[in-house]
């Protein structure tokens, strides 16, 4: 069987994990990576990838992970889409996702092309099991704990503020969708710490969370790409009143973003190949086209 | 905007708390309750309701959701997809779910309707969680742990071990995937106790799990619907080792089972609008469908 013809597009800690995820599944293979600046950097892995500023000098390709910045989705995804081919994205910013699939559904539909969006894990298979558990308990209350784990939004406003030479917040859960900030920060010479302290705390990233700022020598030690959720749903099932309905993961968050990338590149071929062309999120895929295998197979140890 | 219509058919437990489900939905109307023998059998809500024989006595219906016997699934659905009207039932022995879908498929296909088959919690909802985490770690291993909840086939069992007049079996999670039974057992006159608890053990349905016979004075009062699961993967991400995904549930067994049922209905409805009939699993279709609502409003709310 012939494999599905893949591209990366942008080779940042998102990308290379999407080829790992590519390169571990036996129905994909990577056709090439393109980048606006077109050359290896250093990346011993991608000795034996074409490499390329363009993704016409690819040949022939079924789907585009478009791992480049949520912000960036918008204005790069349309080129592919209309060149027929399907793209996939992680595309993070929750409040702008109806509006982008608005934007690419006629897009795609008008080129006989898949776009899959926002599909990471949250959004993404997070958001997968939301829609399942609203549908196991339409009423009912629903709760989602992240961490503990690094924020990137948050580390990168903490580093902004004066005195700070570099900064890392980890947020950790403290119940019900409530969350703490941990700022780690390591400071200019000369500031203080007082000061960074209460800008950091003042700033509207933080200001509405619980958030405790320390002092250390060197962020670097502190790096880790854990992180992980906690998703909770209490509510009536029918007219029954007492469910209780729980996900936890526990997860290496540019891996598993990765993964979701590259299944869900198999899912958009195959909406493609079943003349379903348009954009989705993960909640308006079937499950079973992120999987590898024949369907009856996957219907027989999986359901 | 009409509501979906739906007939359910049989009336036993699932029966009775998939109505409820469908009654909890604004979006669907139940139009009758086919029974074999089409008496309201002292069921106070039913009043509001036609029960016949026939489901051509209801006029148009939508879906119907068999709420009948695993074993009788095979030959109760193709009659009402003959008809046009799309199918959903709680199919739930797994080892026959692909020839069932085998089956109903060239039938739903050929008068174009939908059948949804094994739509309860285990086959059914689980299905999803365990395709999900497929996806999230292809590579890994699964455990499926049930309970503490009573298990109708080991209840069956037990109750057929001569000198047994009532018995009660609670399926215990022993952890990776292997459970205990605890059996509680009324027994007849005159009976020996260490008989049939010797004659249970050795039973095939407990013969391969640790399994506990107690004697109690009645079974009644320990007649609990509550179940659960804790479904657990551990696996590799792309290339990274160390992810851990778990999801637990605590609820009641046929509420769940009928508000899956009733969420199915609508799925199936929806799918023979977009002109897509068949027969499906829950891990083959999108999960918004089980949703009520407006699409987009959806997506804001759960993506």
């Amino acid at each position: 069987m012939e494999k599905i013809r893949i591209a990366i597009v942008g080779y940042g800690n998102i990308g290379r994990y999407a080829l790992q995820a590519v390169e571990a599944a036996s129905d994909m293979e990577c056709v090439g990576i393109v980048r606006r600046n077109p050359i290896r950097d250093g990346f011993e892995e991608l000795e034996k990838y074409k490499v390329v500023s363009d993704i016409s000098e690819l040949g022939k390709v079924d789907v585009a992970i478009l791992s480049v910045p949520s912000r960036k989705v918008e204005e790069t995804a349309p080129k592919y889409l209309e060149a027929g081919i399907c793209t996939v994205d992680s595309y993070d910013i929750h409040t702008g996702i109806v509006d982008l699939r608005a934007f690419l559904s006629p897009i795609a539909r008008g080129n006989s092309a898949v776009s899959i969006i926002s599909a990471g894990w949250d959004p993404g298979s997070d958001s997968v099991v939301r829609a399942l558990l609203q549908a196991l308990a339409p009423k009912g209350v629903s709760y989602t704990n992240f961490g503990p784990g690094r924020s990137m939004g948050h580390s990168v406003a903490a580093k902004a503020v004066p005195g700070v030479k570099d900064a890392l917040s980890v947020t950790h859960p403290a119940g019900k969708g409530v969350h703490k900030r941990l700022v780690y920060v390591e400071l200019e010479k000369g500031a203080s710490f007082a000061d960074v302290s209460a800008a950091i705390k003042a700033d509207p990233y933080f200001v509405h969370d619980e958030t405790r700022v320390l002092a250390v020598t060197s962020i670097d030690y502190l790096n880790s790409m854990m992180h992980g959720v906690n998703l909770v749903r209490e509510g009536a099932s029918g007219r029954t009143e007492g469910g209780k309905f729980e996900f936890n993961m526990r997860i290496n968050n540019p891996a598993l973003t990765g993964q979701v990338l590259a299944a869900s590149a198999r899912a958009a071929f195959r909406l493609k190949g079943r003349n379903l062309p348009g954009c989705y999120t993960l909640i308006e895929i079937p499950v079973i086209d992120l999987l590898e295998g024949d369907p009856d197979d996957l219907v027989r140890r999986l359901v």
